[in-house]
């Protein structure tokens, strides 16, 4: 085999993206170099932050450029090494092209262990969206006995795990999601007190209703009207962790809603935008935790897998049309070498 | 003498405030009880947050009632004393109605001695407004040398004092306010390094212009397409103080901009609203260093004086049109047993 293929931004979405803002290329099979590896990419996940990488504009990652591969979260199987620290057959995670075959210097790459968790968790939930869940509530949200928590995008790869570890914290939590699969979802198998279909029911009203107490904290993943209602209902005190704002995206005017300012005086609210890097220095303690937590089977877990890398496109747009619950990923190869347990 | 004055909510604006929300209303002169003084009213402020108190909704402070007498922060005379704790002639101030003479339990008054600052500086720059630039730049803004802090509002009496601490922290300071002849006072008085007049300047020019390095802090006394400007200019890890939102006050309609989700999420900004109250607890730490920076000359202030308790509702609307430099103040009266310095 010599060639392969590559996805590339073919141009920069206005509005929703849609399969011509991608370019599926044939492309030579690279070859390591020392201190470096092939990989064969098995699992790669789509997230909706990508949407920004999409931009050509200052944020805090940089923006995918025209007429080159996109990159994100892979994990991939060593097929070739020229590294003293990774062998052919060991499975690894990193920040890597969309690509069938790519090559990584072993300093980018962190060998993962198929038998103490399934691969896909460390795209999941104890990669990127558990980190992401973890340090956004508790270090931001801070949630207390008691309180009343709502998480917005609450099926999804962040969302679940916030409402799953309000719970362990014993909060009341309330989830947003899109669907009444999804409400079924995040209260009978995730144990959330109540569910609210942003889609069938008024927000604001059923929000009134789920938090007869009011809301201490609000995970806001979505923003927009959603958002909005969730705002009008703090506490004294109360907090948000400012995760993401899917609903707006794809927007091409300007997002207009209430300002906040007013809201925020009358109950003394924080409200604080991070990313997960932000926490990069406290990473191990949240994998340790969640690891944790998902032993103890005080978490739990899904993952919505598209099989096929000429599927990727597809999986990644459909994020804005929420058909994901939970993890959204894409399942690009089985393995060469590696043989992995059967769950 | 037995009538006196009140100022009465004849009924709630809907909008901007006009001379017939208020009502004069002769009343008896009030009669102390044990425990009790009489107080003759010698200085009231107006501030923009009892806006919010003539709403009848849900706030951190109560409503204002419907043909009851407004109320706030008042410097008055003891002329009739039933308390140990007070004599004739004392200066005192407290929370009060707006009437010329009122009675008042010596538990809600805090005896000022006017020989060590003048009797209206406990309304202004030793009082609530000064108390909250202090806690809300210092707690939530936590302005560090070197760091870009812009404040709207900049020649009230909040938004004068932050600057102004802010520069003894080390920063550099943009201040923004509504006539050239604040801007002259804020740079050439108050020694801000920048001043934007919002009514001839493009704001998010102006603002661009006036920190090549980006907003580390914005102190929020505005909001409106000020705020919308500001929060569109943060560093990575930006503090948003939240004190108030004048702009918004008298809107009828939702106040409508563009949804700070994404920007907060982009910088890891935090936006945190407050009252002054929140930090009660903390008042005398305040009142402490502010006396001391002001007896240090470290700390300038101004005073918009209106004589005359007829005249009262007049600066309240004033303070909407931006009439006032530094504490909009009323002098209501001359003490009648107390001698005050000259200066």
């Amino acid at each position: 085999m010599t060639k392969q293929r590559q996805i590339h931004l073919a141009k920069r979405p206005e509005g929703m993206p849609s399969m011509e803002n991608f370019n599926f290329v044939e492309a030579d099979m690279p070859t390591p170099k020392d201190g470096e590896v092939l990989l064969k990419t098995l699992y790669l996940t789509v997230d909706p932050y990508m949407r920004g990488r999409m931009r050509d504009a200052k944020s805090y990652v940089a923006p995918f450029q025209i007429n080159e591969p996109l990159n994100g979260g892979v994990v991939a199987e060593v097929t070739e090494s020229k590294s003293s620290q990774f062998n052919q057959g060991d499975i690894v995670i990193g920040h890597l092209s969309w690509e069938e075959y790519t090559v990584a210097n072993e300093k980018h790459l962190r060998k993962i262990d198929p038998n103490v968790a399934p691969i896909t968790t460390h795209l999941g939930i104890l990669g990127m969206p558990g980190q992401t869940a973890y340090f956004g509530l508790l270090d931001i949200g801070q949630p207390k006995e008691g309180e009343t928590v709502v998480v917005s995008g609450a099926a999804g790869a962040v969302g679940s795990v916030v409402g799953q570890i309000a719970k362990i914290k014993g909060c009341r939590v309330v989830g947003i999601a899109g669907s009444d699969d999804k409400i079924d979802y995040i209260k009978n198998e995730l144990g959330f007190d109540e569910g609210i279909n942003y889609k069938t029911q008024d927000v604001y009203k059923a929000l009134k209703d789920a938090c007869p107490n009011g809301i201490d904290v609000y995970y806001e993943n979505v923003g927009g009207e959603i958002g909005d209602a969730a705002i009008s209902l703090l506490n004294k005190f109360a907090r948000i962790p400012v995760c993401g704002a899917i609903s707006s995206y794809n927007n091409k005017e300007a997002d207009l809603g209430p300002r906040v300012q007013t809201k925020l005086i009358q109950s003394s609210a924080l409200m604080k935008g991070f990313v997960v890097n932000d926490y990069s220095d406290r990473f191990n303690e949240g994998a340790e935790q969640l690891g944790k937590w998902l032993q103890e089977g005080k978490l739990k877990y899904e993952e919505t897998i598209v099989e096929g890398f000429e599927n990727v496109p597809d999986a990644f747009l459909g994020l804005f049309e929420g058909t994901n619950v939970g993890k959204q990923l894409v399942k690009v190869a089985d393995p060469e070498y590696a043989t992995l347990p059967n769950r």
